[in-house]
């Protein structure tokens, strides 16, 4: 009989986001003439710009014809792409290398398996609260973890215990859920403390094109340093709509080395090579073509006109927690809105109310980590008039 | 300091495709003037029917507009692909569930992570030779492997050595690189013998579509008792000519569950659900609504078309071989020519040879295990031109 990877009973039932879909389908199937608004997942609800659809439509053309027909592609992806994404870093002042690209079909896939090449034995430090994949995957490789804690204390920007060690760091900022954003000085302290460490840090920066804060950064390899320590993630899913379509990258810098028990050299690019090559057979052709557009001129200024019509339901979700005297953070360099649960309430049981008394869909913070117990998540990436009506509705409950 | 994952330094440095690639590079590179037919990987050179080619735009057009946007989807794929894939297999004669359906980017992605849900501790059962991600994904986790003999004497069609206990089984057919394609009968002892050690059988079907010989079951689920022990991984790949599109799937019956050490009950299928909605967040919108159109009636036509050339190909290379009289497996319900190396060479000089020679890239045996040693892989992948000149610069050759 095959012994089955006993972690997984570790884990809770469901993974968050399909626990909520649960509770909302079966709410909304006993209520099928409620209107039910959601603000739960943080799913874009914009149609793609028109420089991004005319060249997924050319992609998908390419492939009508044997003449420019395209099969297997790079692993790491076309150049095409890779160039574009190293020019988007350009342009934020930050210099990578095309060849420490690696394009996948989004960071949640990438954030999952970079722990494929890790052994099992690691202290791994994890902020709470936080997206749950970094919590869940390391739980399924039965690996101890550290929280830190994020808390109103701190302003939900924990920074490290230089009395703790850890071997990989995880680090999302602008932060998935709280919103908080991190500034140059702090991650400056973290890359420190990860180099100090000897240890790897994974960055999630999903969120980066939220940041209108010019003096934040937008990638970790702003920080000196970041590139002998740090993998930096990124998705299109945020910055271009491209939930439904699937491209993120991950960049793994060729500096990153450590010595084996054996004695030799293992760098973490040949081994995530290794990983892709064998485990992926890269992302489709017709979505590269579409993701390299979003890093044109004309692509990234009518991504910035939908990141700026999400910026504005973040100010309306703000601005009527503020009339009701309920502070909040984020909104600002984040398209998450994170305040404390009305009347003390607990998580789970203020996205129950919500659900039923205001047919409003939230995230529990619980879903995100202990300290997110009293909390809650609300996004920006609803319609407008789905934005406005959810809020007028909470309005009126409280 | 980070515990790397040390399996990886018993890897062999690349994948193999990706050693081919660079060989093939380096030598197109010191060689401009030369032109390289490539028979190597298996990637497919015709271009996608036009019934998929309007899917797949129409997938990006609901892209391009706020009333048909597609943001994420469900975890395991579209109703509309997996009802579209349940009818595949019911026009096949196998009734599948539509819940057992999970849509990916391909078999290959699958065939790798679905090792992240057994322990380390379990016994791998993988014939020799064969395609290397079986064996390579295992070594990753640092699983015990024990080959089984595929060979010239038993047709490349090795059958369950009673005596020897298996968790974990790994079958492919019709076989990549070999071609063998097992029957009915043989197929029931396998499965028998999965049973009988209460073993997970882990079935590759991506080659299905060019079985021929109708006798020849084109899923693992024609076989009796297969729902109660067996995964199926399959692709569009080669079936609808997606090798740079990207989709596949696997079927995860909802009957295998196996009792844990706490004595809890695990099914396999809530598992690998747990798995991809943690790690995986669907295939692209554009590429589902691609992939339904191969299963309508019109669709799956025009791939038939295209599977006709390709075995018509497959018929070019036999005979070439045939008038050389160097013999072959496979060809008839399989895309893939199996031959030993003329003049007892071994494959990776004969690939050599071949490249240099007559700048023909095939695949050499050896990188599917020490079986293929003295064998060589040519696939009917090819357009028409390529594989008649390159069957006429190998009958030069010798």
């Amino acid at each position: 009989m095959p012994k089955l990877n006993e972690n997984y009973l570790n884990l809770k039932e469901s993974y968050l986001f399909s626990e909520i879909d649960r509770r909302v389908n079966s709410y909304a199937a006993a209520n099928p003439d409620k209107k039910v608004i959601r603000l739960g997942i943080g799913d874009v609800t914009l149609p793609i710009g028109s420089e991004v659809i005319a060249k997924l439509h050319e992609g998908v053309n390419a492939l009508a014809s044997a003449d420019t027909f395209m099969g297997y592609g790079p692993y790491q992806g076309y150049d095409f792409l890779r160039n574009a994404i190293v020019n988007y870093y350009d342009r934020n002042n930050v210099s990578i290398d095309a060849d420490e690209v690696f394009v996948s079909d989004g960071a949640k896939s990438d954030t999952g398996n970079i722990t494929d090449l890790f052994d099992r034995d690691n202290v791994i430090l994890i902020p709470d609260p936080v997206y749950p994949v970094y919590v869940d995957t390391n739980i399924m490789n039965g690996r101890n973890i550290i929280y830190i804690d994020a808390n109103e204390e701190n302003n939900f920007l924990p920074m490290p215990d230089h009395n703790i060690h850890a071997d990989i760091i995880y680090i999302c900022s602008p932060n998935n859920p709280t919103g908080a954003a991190y500034n140059k000085e702090q991650l400056k302290e973290w890359v420190d403390y990860a180099l100090e460490n000897n240890a790897v840090l994974l960055y999630d920066s999903a969120y980066e094109c939220f940041i209108t804060d010019r003096t934040l950064p937008r990638s970790i390899y702003a920080i000196e340093g970041a590139k002998k320590c740090a993998v930096e993630f990124c998705s299109l899913s945020k910055t271009a709509g491209f939930t439904g379509t699937r491209c993120g990258y991950t960049i793994v810098p060729k500096a990153i080395t450590f010595t084996a028990s054996t004695g030799a050299e293992m760098s973490l690019h040949a081994m995530w090579y290794r990983r892709q090559s064998t485990k992926f057979n890269g992302v489709s052709y017709i979505v590269q073509k579409g993701a390299a557009a979003v890093f044109s001129e004309d692509g990234m200024a009518q991504c910035r006109e939908n990141i700026k019509y999400y910026q504005q339901n973040a100010r309306i979700i703000a601005d009527a927690l503020s009339r009701k005297n309920i502070s909040y953070f984020g909104g600002i360099n984040s398209p998450y809105i994170w305040f404390k649960c009305p009347n003390d309430m607990d998580s789970w049981d203020f996205f129950d109310y919500l659900l039923t008394k205001a047919q409003v869909v939230g995230t529990p913070g619980a879903g995100f980590g202990k300290n997110g117990q009293k909390f809650f998540r609300l996004t920006s990436f609803g319609n407008r008039e789905n934005t406005v009506e959810a809020m007028a509705r909470i309005e009126t409950l409280f």
